[in-house]
């Protein structure tokens, strides 16, 4: 890996254990066991990272959302559009934590986010019309637009609000396939009778995961 | 109006303008023209008075959204609830986005949290039973409580995802009342036909004001 990958990983990493906010550009650096000078002629500032990291964020989503086109959609199709979720959400859920108060801080990044969101609702709505298409569910055209609007906002808000009720504020694995469940149960009024059985096999497995024993992670500070 | 009134409803007043981050006891005391140490002897810190508003927040929804019990629930008490919820979001906005940041920074504050969540979680799906007993809505037992997390994880994060899909990063009256509306949508599918038509009249009068030209508020600043 070439050291500004590696930097990215790392803040990644840190961002996610400790919160944005408790790790600093030198923290960073000493993890890495490199100079902060070494880090700097990577990246500017710690604002600088962040970016880096958003923009792996949305390579990520453009990556593993894209609307089905062949064939059938699947339980396994369905299926790998969960397990992609769950994974964005716990690899990049610093940053869903950190949201709002990182784009208050950088206009820029701010302008970058508003330019994704116009690409990522209309994502959103096509994946829902896919599956509609592939009568998994049968929304009224009138709603399609505001229920994938309304499990974005689920979603994109699911890490901080488990924070806000978590005992020691931190979220595990299995926060996160609750947030999946929750996205899943928002559909469920949509399911078309034929696909009812998919959304309960769905259900019984995101539910084993989410209550799964949590595993406390190990912590490196 | 007490001193300590007073400066519980200006600090509201500034944290919603300003943001909780941009104002200092000093802001509050010069705005109320006391002094930092007439302040003080009401307030040990900026924390203390956040505490109170919080208090405040707390008996707010206490008394605005206990279950219906006499009589009908009409489209009136429907509306009544709703329009309690706006107010409550409008009012208190500052919390609403500030909660992880406040929750994370103050553990006797996150402590208060949590046990308010025990009872407004009860609190939430008596109202829907509430609803569901007046044939308003056909909820399946075993969804209910789901239903209204889900509602309730919406309207906690509607202030922070509207701020951050909001070209100034402000939210205005019309963006709360978007979040009236999307809770409303996630009730839809549940709606008795006999009901869908109270439905659609509260669809249409949120919609009206969520539509309504923004006016810029003047500020302070």
């Amino acid at each position: 890996m070439k050291t500004r990958d590696k930097i990215i990983h790392t803040a990644l990493e840190l961002f996610n254990e400790c919160g944005e906010r408790n790790v600093t550009t030198n923290h960073i650096a000493a993890h890495l066991g490199i100079s902060p000078g070494n880090l700097y002629y990577h990246f500017r500032n710690k604002e600088d990272i962040i970016d880096s990291i958003f923009d792996q964020y949305v390579n990520y989503l453009a990556d593993h959302f894209q609307p089905h086109s062949e064939g059938d959609v699947t339980l396994e199709v369905m299926m790998s559009y969960l397990d992609s979720m769950f994974e964005t959400m716990w690899r990049f859920r610093f940053l869903y934590y950190s949201l709002p108060t990182l784009l208050s801080r950088d206009p820029n990044l701010h302008k970058k986010y508003l330019k994704f969101q116009e690409v990522s609702a209309q994502r959103e709505v096509d994946l829902l019309y896919s599956l509609q298409k592939n009568k998994v569910v049968n929304i009224p055209m009138e709603d399609l637009d505001e229920l994938a609007n309304s499990i974005k906002v689920v979603l994109v808000s699911w890490v901080s609000y488990r924070t806000t009720i978590s005992k020691d504020a931190k979220v595990y694995k299995t926060d996160i396939y609750r947030g999946i469940l929750k996205s899943l149960f928002m559909m469920k009024p949509y399911f078309t009778e034929q696909a009812l059985v998919d959304y309960q096999h769905m259900r019984e497995y995101y539910l084993r995961l989410a209550t799964a024993e949590t595993v406390i992670p190990e912590t490196n500070s």
